[in-house]
């Protein structure tokens, strides 16, 4: 697989390219601060801008890419995901929630702002993200839109990113930690579909074959896992300066994870293995995907 | 007009029976409580099904038979948007915002269930909205769903319901209350928008002629407006018995409405002239709107 793997410089080079384009593409999709109620739309600005690797936003970059969907429409799609991810964010680190003060190096939202002014602007980035999917700029084809619509929905609704920030409230409640699948299906719900969508988005902006659209699912699947577990890696080891978030949290909150519950070798090993997987579900693409090939090895070897 | 006006016994006959048809909605169209996540479903079912005069889905329900469009479809319209109006009212009675224990005569969702379950569940049902709507099921035109979902969006965002939530947090603390514009400005946020929109909604639904679709949203605006007033009129003047909820709450956050600006008589006569103004933009439809008259004159009467 190597000879087929872009160097890793195309990846540093192209990861914080694309991230700056998704930053320009949301200074422009959302509400600029003015009249009365410009606390809301700062908070919204707050949340979204500046920050993040914007791995979701990329994938759904190199997923048009491989069906030569216009660069326009894949940055609305890509800054709707990255609205609706700022969302959860902001609502994940409410007080009533994982309580949490820092976010991207910063403050987070509630703690910036205030509470209020923190759920309102999640609630008005979960709309905004569903408009910008509806409207027409983003595609001619409006069964298009409902579609992307339909899928972002589904991915963060009671099935999905909802669902398991709700099971990931219960398990710190209950008195026995969640076991391997309980906490695979927790992450698939939390982040997996979130993750998933964000790789097929372009085959669905591309009208692709519907096989080519589930391999990209698929690899979404199996990165997003890979993804997960790094990140469980990141917060057992790294430093806050590393990630800017707090770290060492769910040792602390003696939340299980597959790290605590596997140790760090095998857990890392999984990661290795799910990233693989992940690869291999391209083998009908290209070398146009070849950063997407780069971005699985580089998920599970990543240090912030 | 009053010749064309349906007998008050048609509306309070129609209401109730449009209610239980849209409840009927609302129980398919929820997740039902199973599995781990069950109680996240259980608090998403607790604050949409069972209470509310349903009267944003009536308007869609009666804006969609102006046009004839099939029942089925137009519930499911009608329940998303009651399911985005349920999303809207868990998180306004959140103890950050409007610090509520009651609504439509039970305890509110964070007090039934915890504030994290409240958050998520209205997290969730704002999804769920917006992809009950992008569903094929809802009509078999792609443009129509896209439509209604960058509509609805709109009217949730925020420059509708979120700006508006955020405009009455800031009134709170602000020094000196706010004026007659302001508040119109805020109501018509805060609620016109999604009344409006819900009038709007069947027109949509139906491909109607837009000069149609804009006297329905124009009806819908003034009876948001008008509702409104009343809505203030009641919280000054009821008890918690008759309306369900706690009343005189503005008067003791020292909240300014029209009628605290303009007095009773003042305010009662202003609700009654935009029912009126309401009424006056259906005149281009027929005897098939008269249950809309009836509405736009009942809203100004109810009593609770």
């Amino acid at each position: 697989m190597s000879e087929t793997l872009a160097p890793p410089d195309a990846l540093s080079t192209a990861l914080p390219a694309a991230a700056a384009e998704i930053e320009a593409a949301l200074d422009t999709l959302l509400p600029r601060p003015e009249g009365p109620e410009a606390r809301l739309f700062e908070a919204m600005r707050y949340a979204s801008i500046g920050g993040g690797k914007r791995m979701r936003g990329f994938l759904v970059l190199e997923g048009a890419r491989q069906f030569s969907v216009s660069r326009a429409a894949a940055l609305r799609v890509a800054a709707a995901i990255e609205i609706l991810h700022a969302y959860s964010l902001v609502h994940d680190d409410l007080p009533a929630m994982d309580d949490d003060d820092l976010r991207r190096g910063k403050p987070t939202a509630h703690r910036a702002f205030d509470e209020a002014t923190a759920i309102l602007a999640g609630d008005a980035l979960q709309a905004r993200a569903f408009e910008v999917l509806a409207e027409e700029d983003t595609h001619s084809d409006p069964a298009v839109r409902a579609e992307l619509v339909r899928c972002l929905a589904r991915a963060a609704g009671a099935r999905g990113m909802c669902g398991g920030q709700m099971l990931d409230m219960l398990a710190e409640e209950a008195e026995a930690p969640l076991d391997e699948p309980a906490i695979g299906r927790l992450q698939l719900l939390k982040t997996g579909r979130l993750i998933e969508f964000s790789a097929e988005a372009g085959a669905i902006l591309g009208k692709a074959p519907s096989a080519q659209r589930h391999a990209l699912a698929a690899y979404g699947r199996d990165l997003g896992a890979a993804f997960q577990i790094a990140d469980d890696l990141l917060d057992a080891t790294a430093t806050a300066e590393q990630t800017g978030k707090r770290t060492g949290k769910d040792a602390e909150a003696g939340k299980a994870t597959l790290v605590s519950l596997l140790g760090l070798e095998r857990a890392r090993l999984q990661a290795e293995r799910l990233s693989e997987q992940a690869i291999n579900h391209l083998d009908s693409f290209g070398e146009r995907a070849d950063l997407l090939r780069a971005l699985a090895a580089y998920t599970v070897q990543r240090k912030s």
